[in-house]
């Protein structure tokens, strides 16, 4: 060992080039001891993980010194009525943020109480957009022109890069010579993100090579990918999901300890012209929270919390109470690939019952969608009662930070 | 132990009442066993964790049931000149994403064969605006004429809540009755939500008594916490921070395989032109990978990635070469409190030297800002640098997903 | 006279009522002497219009008292290479803002010097989205799902209300229980919103008949008209027509007093992240001017001027100089029906050759948005030059209020 | 004349240089003449205009060839209850679009039977945000610091130009070298953006001088200046202005045909939810549409619709009705300069009691702004009654184009 932290203290051996030399285990020790030793920082408990490391080593994470350990927490039973997720379930949340839990599971029970949350995934299509340069803004329009009159062409191309993805629509728009080609697949179990820029550099070599357009990035931000934009808004990215509840005005009062019209305006001024007035592109209360959690425990990629956060919660007058939504436009899930297969997050995922692939191919990736969302109902729910009874920073003192 | 779980299969025992009744360690070992015998599923792995357990479950997690691990690697080193950071570090990640950390890793050397990331942080603030109600837009005015004409008074009020936040601006707007006061708090190395949180419940006293305004929520959006808003984008949120450096055309060529024209181009027509296409508020190409990677390995809140993607990334041409900046209006990050104090992410923090309060307060989360954007430039050079020379996809896939 | 006068004194008679009782003349003199009388104020000016009010009063203007006269001025002549407008013609422009016709003027010189402006229309179709609302969000996917399968009879429907109208694309979305259906029409010669929202509104009784749904609005400001709204920049809405053209450094030299590289600097910084930093859904100098200057002149409604400012202005390095361009993704113009037939503006149609339905139906139209975006990129040269070379304020304090 | 036209035939004279040679009249007939004759078309009607000249040449319109004449209505009277405005009036509207101000007329006699709109101005002032380039981003905090440390020298330097003009507020931002100064003026009755421009190009000389910084443009779209920015929304620009109605079920029924659950509805799906759903800054039915059809009539910049459009409309329940309200957060507009001179938009401002400068200065820009806003309340709840009541395509097949 110390002969190996030797040539990586004289330069003679790289950093990430241990696990070329030793089996994962020992290349993660010896990087952690160097690292200890450069920063003079013991760690200990970073080092003392339970995972297998050789996939993680090679998929996941290059340069490894061990592990962090995200606090693990339970919300609900929680009854879902989706077309994928019917049932109720416990859902997993990795968090260290106090209050949120129990935030969640208060939610959990009301949606339960009340018959359970009703979920449905809209759309479905993970997106890549190229960005294109042309001579000029006529060069500009005939690119346009050919990719509008080869769909099919550009399809095959595509599609043979992949088993599961299947282009389901292309969108194409300019600024001045910037041509950008927005990419939908439908990815089976899979994020796709991986998967779609596969496909989208064989379409962009056709471009190219077609209609002599020049390529300048494999992502051109039309996609648009970890940056809130209106565009995933508007025409969605990944799962576009809803999940809505009827709640009673007895429950309002007896769970929530506040009342619908409280319910409405809280939501009328906070999530919606609250939003407004802030130039927000969301309009919820904390979609986000539940949606980092739920996504560090299920080995999604976190930074599409971003996507996740353009929620919009709604609360409708309905007869003797509310009818409460909300709408994720763009939520990318997926249960293979990705941190779905580090043990700790696979355990998660088989809790929900949607580890690995689904059969049909895309149910287990939808299922999940639906289950985040009702999660994210559930949050929504308890946070607008409790800002309805005025009890923010009392829960905070109580159980927060 | 199956006693509680007979308890808690008969309801007579709330799941998150264990804690009451018993340690921390088996509260956590029970609540699992009934967890998976609810859902059939082993969860071994969640259960074997290393940190201690008596803070967390008090703090940072309700319903706990064990630990999710992330994998952990380090960039670096990379040479930063902050007011805060000075010297080399290395960087700690907590990431699933294949490729991630081999790019930031690139990035690093090519920042620290260039003599260094210029890092700044400009400006700070965690903000909390309440929304209030007011009869007519007559007596919204009112308010509002109130509020800039008791300013000391507040400030009064919001800084006897706590030891170290300083309210530092106000800003009042209205959309008809509804009244919202964005109050900007100094809040040493808290990240300090809570802290604002707790004084913006005085304050809307004081308010409502003085001036018969309604409180409907103590956050009213226009704070604007964990939702992509361009209010944060235009006054900022947390810490606004900057981090640039310049590059030779020869280390462009010899790290990048790519040129300064080209790095141009790519930034303007991508980062740019695409993203104002998209109608986006994120001017960048990940950062928000860098971030969540970074805050989750270092105890921050990962909902808070979403303000976080708000980032501008710029490329300017220069003497022999291009000057390439990213400028986060808004990272709320802090050293104490939060996950801060749960052991692995203590021991990132610590790696970085910034565990715990600074000296003077206020310096180690400052720090932390500076370095957090050091790592997002060098993830900006070389995923820019990567596009430029049109192998995002092959390496995606040999070291991807 | 003065019995008329007396009768709307004492409220015998409306003042819309007029036209019922009198000649379009003598109802517009009454009206205006009444005005006069109720006011204190003498209306002179407005009352000596010489246009004809026949159709006026009928068509285009209630309770009509006489004409506000905006003057006009002529920039150009401006050399346009479309695919509809070509050839050298000379841009009406009504504005009361000084030195704009001068700056617009100068940007045709450059324009003509450099070989002529590059436009095409890139995209054409107007759009109305009435909003419905259904009992859940399960409600809410079926009402989605029947506008999906039904295309061909929302189409046939649509289509029956209108000659010219063809559906040309629909897109639906949800939030909670809203049902947003976006229709997108081409229309010929006209603008057309009127005739999209009569075949909206039978669609949407279809769609009510058939699924249940409850029409609440029928435009639900998913269209979107007349707000600025990311939706359009995605989409386009009315004609997307982009405008460019090279020009050589000797000419940015001759005619702009400034450089290439000062016009890639400026429009970087202020047209891009400028805006970006205010987030802008607009990345231009001062497109609003010229479109609204142009708007007037040619009978186009004057509140479109907001979808205008969604501009996008490029400068690209090119040989020996560089390339500029502008994108306006949603340009609402028509050559038939609104303003288009008042006797001045019917002249400055008649001036560009675009005066009523063109042959082929619609492109009129298209030659009309073909020379706006013209009139916008000299605009844009102009005062990005002036811009460069720093004498903004002299301009306007010589020429200006 | 022959002359003349001969003499711009062979490019011996300017068309721009007719006035250094003739009278604004002969100038202006002269130019008509060599436009109809290089176009081949009469422009009798554009050159019948009744206005004086002689101003308008100098400082409204070059290349001048007669008026555009927009078709004035009115509606009213309205009763308005400001804090500037007291009393009835009658709103000129000058517009070509059908069905507007019948609409805008019933919302004014909706408002008078529920006893008058309050309006309130919240905020004046015009900004101008110069853009400047740093070295690097070490330089942008120096400018930065500097400028937040020397305000009294800066305001001093800017208002040594103007007499009206006071600076309120200066607000700083960087995006990486790119450094944003925005600078608010209260400006008297003007709208004022000419005197912002000049003080701020004296501001950003001695910013240059003092710091080093270089000026890129005088604007830098941090302003936002006729773009729809953001920055607006949150910030304000011009006048922010509000107004707003209380309104009995009895009058809404009577009036609008509809119920106060009814216009709930409506406008939360339509003008908050389809809004938030289309990434909208505007939430209002079609406010561009009375403040452009009262910018034309009273001589303002029609430009200035774009930031107008940003008005959030509200409708909160109330006992036995609603309250109905919109806020404007940025209405430029002013009773000096610009087009107010000219003589017919002159008689609308008489006819409103706001011509020319007020006592105190500043006064008749605040009425006018409030009675704009007043009008925008108008034409909301005429509207968004037809959409409740299902009837906008009805009206528009009856009045409309």
């Amino acid at each position: 060992m110390d002969e190996y932290i030797r040539r990586l203290r004289d330069g003679s051996l790289k950093l990430y080039a241990l696990e070329k030399e030793l089996s994962p285990n020992d290349a993660v020790s010896v990087r952690r001891s160097f690292i200890e030793e450069q920063t003079g920082v013991t760690l200990d408990r970073i080092g003392d993980c339970s995972i297998s490391l050789d996939a993680v080593v090679k998929k996941n994470c290059e340069n490894m010194i061990g592990t962090i350990q995200v606090p693990l927490g339970v919300a609900g039973p929680v009854l879902i009525k989706g077309e994928y997720a019917e049932g109720s379930c416990y859902l997993p949340l990795a968090t260290t943020e106090g209050a949120l839990i129990a935030s969640v599971n208060r939610g959990c029970s009301l949606i339960s109480a009340n018959g359970g949350a009703d979920v449905r995934v809209m759309k479905d299509g993970m997106t890549r957009a190229p960005v294109f340069a042309a001579k000029s803004i006529v060069h500009a329009k005939d690119i346009t022109d050919w990719i509008h009159t080869h769909e099919d062409q550009i399809r095959t191309e595509a599609e043979a890069t992949t088993r599961f993805g299947k282009l389901t629509h292309i969108e194409v728009t300019t600024a001045g010579t910037s041509v950008f080609v927005r990419l939908a697949f439908s990815t089976g179990d899979a994020m796709g993100m991986n998967m779609v820029t596969i496909a989208s550099e064989k379409v962009a070599k056709l471009i190219c090579d077609e209609t002599g357009a020049r390529i300048i990035a494999l992502s051109g931000n039309w996609c648009t990918d970890k940056k809130p934009a209106a565009i995933n808004m508007v025409l969605g990215r990944g799962k576009t999901v809803m999940a809505g509840v009827y709640l009673s005005n007895d429950n309002i009062g007896k769970v929530l300890k506040t009342t619908a019209s409280a319910l409405l305006e809280v939501n009328m001024r906070k999530n919606l012209v609250g939003s407004a007035r802030a130039g927000s592109l969301g309009f919820n209360a904390h979609a986000a929270n539940i949606i980092a959690a739920m996504f560090i425990a299920c080995g999604q990629d976190p930074a599409h919390v971003v996507e996740g956060s353009l929620c919009i919660t709604t609360v409708d007058p309905a007869d003797d109470g509310v009818y409460v939504s909300v709408t994720l436009p763009a939520l990318p899930v997926g249960t293979v690939g990705g941190g779905t297969g580090v043990e700790t997050q696979a355990e998660c995922l088989r809790m929900l019952g949607v580890s690995g692939s689904g059969d049909p191919p895309g149910s287990n990736a939808r299922k999940l969608a639906e289950i985040v969302a009702a999660g994210v109902l559930a949050g929504e729910l308890s946070l607008l009662g409790a800002l309805a009874a005025q009890h923010l920073a009392r829960a905070h003192s109580t159980l927060g930070r």
